[in-house]
């Protein structure tokens, strides 16, 4: 048995102890939380042999760890993030989200799949060399961040002000999924995204819907048809102008994308527990997911949602809405865009404004870079079957910053499942998946070193 | 002095103490304040001399009073009722909602107008004329219910087996408004009501955006979709046959609502502080509001409304809808028509449902009835300004409950005034108008009287 093999038990009760830390970056409340998580992963940098810290300054603070005794090798910037998502609805999850519970061959946990399971490969890989060699086969600067579920303010800050210290080749980012079990899989291309709250107000106090219903404006019926004016039926945006950079795949990967293992009637029914499919009919369904943008609500504000009636007109609401982005749409274009639309879609007697939150860039990497062929190989070798290329219809603000002001790649290795239930209510990550991961990024880091 | 003027510090003691009950009706936690104030009414309808008790039976209990001692006069059925509305949004609220506080000719606190400021009217006129004449010049019932705000079964159940203790003449309720400060008001039309859920599902769990945004049906979006169906943007409604039983009002009617005093821009800008009215353009604003049903969204529940940004699209959601009806439109038919409408305007990948909370018929009263003419006269005695009859848009159900199984009229005498914030942050009474609705009503059963 390996040092990896031998530890699994270690590996498996350190990362219980991540995930029983509640480090919900959207809720302020949580602020110790998440001060304790960056400690924790601060300590194990340190325990496992490298030179760490907390990087401070407006926001959640990063935590940065450094191994660079490899002189002559290539340098790595590992990253990860040690934020979650909130877990409600709570009454949903079968165990509570933050008591990590190991059933079968999965733990369930907030965080598990996404991400604190899977920057935990990367700091568990490492601390495996470094234990049983006494060094590493390359340079390694790990920096993990606190607000990736919230806007990444810090990170990106700190990355735009090209600190000296994280001078490197290729970031290896740990925060996407597999296609498929057992297949190993690289990411290569993620919306991005533009998030924000539609603010809408009519009257300047609650009214009574039986008294003033047929006069006053309702800031909630008004949500409702912005919303749908900017969305149609069949799932196509109706802001002017949000298509025209929109590039489509090209015919090699919508090629590659054909030829993935793929039941659809399992995915719509078992995966997502839907009743059907939606979104642009004439699209294929990855390329609706990968390469086009959408719109979304996830909430809506305003009036009364309790137990019983209430008869209120509500003098205002709040819906929050995102789109996701695609290459080679650029955010600020789009929040424009989509800020012009929602002025024009405002019917009579209210005024309706979208507020930003957070933005990202899509990003699109290349797959001949020398760093993402290593990997691929690597993984190939590891699970023993061809690596495949996708997208994620998710967004990793972060791989756009890395391109743009350290000039470097990012290789997206990702050991989640499609089925990992993120950001949802019992949410996972899948063991074989997290032992198997911590070995395949050893192995490319060894192999990056020859 | 008369017996009511000096003691109107008392009556005002005496309706603080009502009011510091919150006896919310739509909030289960609240049943033991719906007792307490079920009680004080009690309590005080005894101490002025009447025979009461609690009339229990599925809900919250019936307060009934009765003083019998005027045999060959009219018998009144006096109704009002002392539950009141939830006070969210609490922070808009310039005085705690049930601390009462007078500021200059007001008292605001929750149900100081809508209903417990009426309800004490009746009360303290019937004891002021006990106390100071040792009778009545009629008999009087008392009937005051704790369930108005949220649907009122155990009064219809009452009502409807017909019990002989209720036999009587007319009924007088004490739960509408002036048309304008110092202009005495009948209102002779109510409209009826719908108010229900609209429940959407989609998947069977929550999806991350990023992941599935593209396939995934979104139950918020669908809402929007089904709400903006069933209602265009000029205030029309789209639900088939919902028009058809709909009467307009007479042209006598219409030419009296013409010549009320009333002044559109204060209305828009002070009164309801809106930009400006909305609804259908081509029906004029009274009839709007009175003579025209109406669909409204009273609050939608679902998905992530928390601080920052959840990318999530929620398996469900919960919109709390409402119409209003008007004569003749029925109930029944309406429930139907809506629930097939909401069928229909369903998008593809969900189911949605209308689950009724409660309904109720519109009304419409006769004015040339005897007991509202003498109504008429002794508010034009009491204010010196002849009595005008309006409509009202909200729903008293209990009005067409009284005709259908007691058949007996209603005397819809209101003392509230349009400012007076209903349902609303800062629900206030305007108290002249508590002092002089006292001596009206003492002055209406002395002319009954006679």
């Amino acid at each position: 048995m390996n040092y990896y093999q031998q530890n699994r038990q270690t590996f498996l009760e350190g990362l219980q102890t991540f995930l029983r830390i509640p480090s919900i970056s959207t809720l302020s409340e949580h602020k110790p939380d998440i001060r304790r998580a960056a400690e924790f992963v601060r300590n194990e940098l340190s325990a496992a042999g490298l030179q760490s810290e907390l990087i401070e300054g407006n926001g959640n603070p990063l935590v940065y760890g450094e191994w660079l005794g490899a002189p002559g090798k290539p340098t790595l910037l590992l990253y990860g993030h040690y934020d979650v998502q909130p877990p409600d609805p709570l009454d949903e999850w079968k165990s509570p989200p933050f008591e990590p519970s190991v059933r079968g061959n999965d733990i369930f946990a907030r965080g598990s799949s996404d991400d604190k399971g899977q920057t935990y490969i990367l700091m568990k890989a490492v601390e495996g060399l470094l234990k049983s060699k006494g060094r590493l086969p390359v340079n390694v600067k790990f920096l993990i961040e606190g607000e990736e579920e919230t806007g990444g303010e810090h990170i990106e800050e700190y990355v735009k002000s090209r600190p000296p210290r994280l001078k490197c080749d290729a970031a290896v980012i740990c925060d996407t999924e597999m296609f498929a079990p057992e297949l190993p899989t690289i990411c290569v291309g993620l919306r991005g995204i533009v998030y924000g709250e539609l603010h809408v107000e009519g009257a300047n106090h609650d009214l009574h819907s039986g008294v003033y219903g047929g006069a006053a404006p309702n800031p909630l019926q008004a949500i409702a048809e912005i919303v749908t004016a900017l969305k149609d039926r069949d799932g196509h945006i109706r802001i002017p102008g949000f298509y025209d950079r929109v590039t489509p795949p090209s015919s090699k990967e919508r090629e590659a994308w054909a030829r993935l293992p793929f039941d659809e009637i399992d995915y719509t029914t078992k995966e997502m527990g839907a009743r059907q499919l939606v979104g642009e009919p004439e699209v294929p369904l990855f390329e609706r997911l990968w390469a086009r943008p959408t719109f979304e609500v996830h909430g809506i504000r305003g009036g009364f949602v309790g137990e019983g009636a209430k008869t209120v007109i509500p003098a205002r609401a709040v819906a929050k809405i995102s789109t996701r982005l695609v290459a080679d749409q650029r955010p600020d274009e789009a929040i424009a865009q989509l800020k012009e639309a929602v002025r024009k879609a405002a019917p009579k007697g209210v005024t309706a404004e979208f507020k930003l939150i957070h933005s990202a860039g899509p990003s699109l990497v290349n797959p001949d870079n020398p760093f993402i062929q290593a990997a691929a190989q690597a993984m190939t070798e590891a699970f023993g079957k061809e690596t495949v290329y996708i997208r994620s219809g998710g967004s990793i603000p972060i791989v756009g910053v890395f391109d743009e002001f350290l000039g470097i790649p990012s290789v997206m290795l990702g050991f989640g499942l499609p089925d990992d239930n993120l950001h949802a209510p019992n949410e996972k990550f899948h063991l074989p998946n997290f032992y198997r991961g911590i070995e395949a990024v050893a192995h490319y880091l060894e192999s990056l070193g020859r």
